[in-house]
């Protein structure tokens, strides 16, 4: 969908959202009436001391949360409200796909400070409500709270995944085969893009702009995750790759006990990527190896019977699927180049919260 | 529970965090050390990208989320971080326990600055651990962050109702006898206190100290609304008290298009908030009909067969459940005094996050 130019330089143009004439209730109705995706599930939505809902027998239940703090996860000189209402519910969906998942219900809570307005806000629900309705997942309740300073959002996500597929991180076995869905580092380079606003970087405008959008608008992996589930495959972990490949594969091979040899040749780097990185004479390579917020998944399958699964990935869900690497007994990772050197991967690149780029 | 003392002077005092050193993975590793409570219906905890959850079929499922932003709806001058961690859980349970539910699982977000300490979390969680323990809910995730200059912590709690016995705002009718368990006020004059540490309060300290207890640490009545919803008693409406009495009696009312009748004598009002109260020259009603934060249970029953449940209440569940009123066709809320006079009470008397205190 398009989306609106961006946000930076009106922010504080807006009429102040006079919050305290509004009130809480106030905002609570106005945002209800904005989300329009409904759920028969839901027995009781926004409106009570809880939401009531009504899951499927035989089902295990999946819970995920994720906060967004502006400064930290985000900056709204960057991310327009919609984005950011979308990627809200973006981020929690993805976790939800990479337990092989289906995302269902959804709690808010958003602390504001009093300098953000109404339209603001208004534009940050509908956001939220295009990635609802495209996810089919329904927002039950909330909590609308004032902030002394600085914007932040939680979201809590629930959903369904049914028992015998539910993919966690910890039964990767030395031989499984490591993939990735799409394609790795675009969304990081768009951050570095969009950070640098007096830069001037060279290439195609267009091309730019496909790597900004990989950060700003995130596609969750829901009906990848959702066909590997169905399929023959033995899935044997599953991450979503939000802090970077090499830390996210980390975790996996941290719960299986395990390492991995990763075949550079062979990592998922798109043509807007690869042009763009030449171009401005950076490593593609390390973007695709390091960078966070790609929202792909990565996966391991036990190998028999795997074949041809990037055709058949493209036909099913449209969305290439790759083959990385293999699982190894030997502990840490291994990456291999082009020429066959390897080289040990000695700590992972990517986001520590706490660190900033590591 | 005895609390340790206040954290108030001590703050800055603490040796800075390092949020660096240990990281993001190092404060998950030390918080679910912490948490005691384990649940069989816990699939897969702390670890993952979401926790996996087996709740039980035939059930409903109840689900809540509360923020707490410092200087909002707390201050490090007036809780210990135990307490802290207390009240988080215990104000989410509070809204499992007025739909009827138990609650189970939780996932926390807690945005840190980088001023605050490790001996801060690590006070924050053993509270937590402490009312887990007690409610036995699982905290099964989360989500910690950096926060720019203010603590925010938000939590999302998951609990299960019987299908027929939710308790919803909805469903009372005139003639329904409306409840409270416990007494009011307390919480609300317990906070005055502690804000005015400079105020000469007169009267014996042990009973300000109950008053401050009951706002510093909440009892979430779970217990209460569980005997209800096994009891012979048609509960027809429920909310727990978080904004007020007469505010959230609101709720019901706008919920069930009734008004409702309140007998002045009939609130129930502590000791130690009568006694204090009077001492210090304040009125108890209005502590009692305005104040927030008593986390009292507030329901309708329908009228027929329902005698004596204050005395079966003391005995079932050690905790008075006290008639203060009927629900009526005619819409608003009349307050009935001693000497039989009616007031009409225009607004509800409570919190708005967004006004302060109407």
């Amino acid at each position: 969908m398009p989306w609106p130019g961006t946000f930076s330089k009106k922010v504080n143009k807006y009429p102040a959202m006079d919050l305290s004439k509004l009130g809480e209730f106030g905002l609570i109705s106005r945002f209800q009436s904005r989300l329009k995706f409904r759920s028969s599930q839901v027995i009781q939505g926004i409106g009570d001391d809880c939401a009531v809902l009504s899951l499927n027998n035989g089902n295990y239940q999946v819970l995920t949360t994720d906060a967004l703090v502006e400064n930290v996860h985000f900056n709204l000189k960057t991310h327009t409200p919609e984005q950011l209402g979308w990627k809200t519910l973006a981020v929690n969906i993805s976790d939800i796909a990479a337990m092989g998942g289906q995302p269902k219900f959804a709690v808010i809570s958003i602390g504001i400070p009093k300098s953000f307005s109404v339209e603001f806000l208004d534009r940050f629900y509908k956001g939220l409500n295009q990635a609802s309705q495209k996810y089919k997942v329904a927002l039950v309740g909330g909590d609308t709270v004032a902030s002394p300073k600085h914007l932040f959002i939680n979201l809590a996500l629930l959903g369904e995944t049914i028992k015998k597929k539910v993919f966690t991180r910890s039964g990767a076995r030395p031989g499984d085969k490591i993939f990735v869905t799409g394609t790795l580092g675009d969304s990081a380079l768009g951050l570095r893009i969009l950070e640098t606003p007096g830069k001037k970087w060279k290439g195609p405008e267009a091309l730019g702009k496909k790597l900004t959008q990989r950060h700003l608008k995130p596609e969750p992996r829901v009906a990848e995750a959702a066909w590997l589930a169905k399929s023959k495959y033995k899935v044997t972990s599953m991450v979503d790759i939000s802090d970077g490949l090499t830390q996210d594969l980390g975790h996996i091979l941290k719960a299986s006990r395990a390492g991995a040899e990763l075949w550079e040749s062979a990592i998922p780097i798109s043509k807007a990527l690869a042009k763009y990185s030449l171009i401005n004479g950076l490593p593609a390579l390390d973007w695709a190896l390091g960078g966070g917020e790609d929202y792909e998944l990565l996966f391991t399958l036990r190998s028999r019977g795997v074949t041809n699964l990037d055709t058949e990935s493209i036909t099913k869900v449209d969305q290439p699927v790759t083959q990385i690497g293999v699982i190894t007994a030997r502990k840490g990772v291994r990456l291999i180049s082009k020429t066959g050197r390897s080289t040990v991967l000695r700590r992972p690149m990517g986001f520590n919260h706490f660190k900033g780029k590591a």
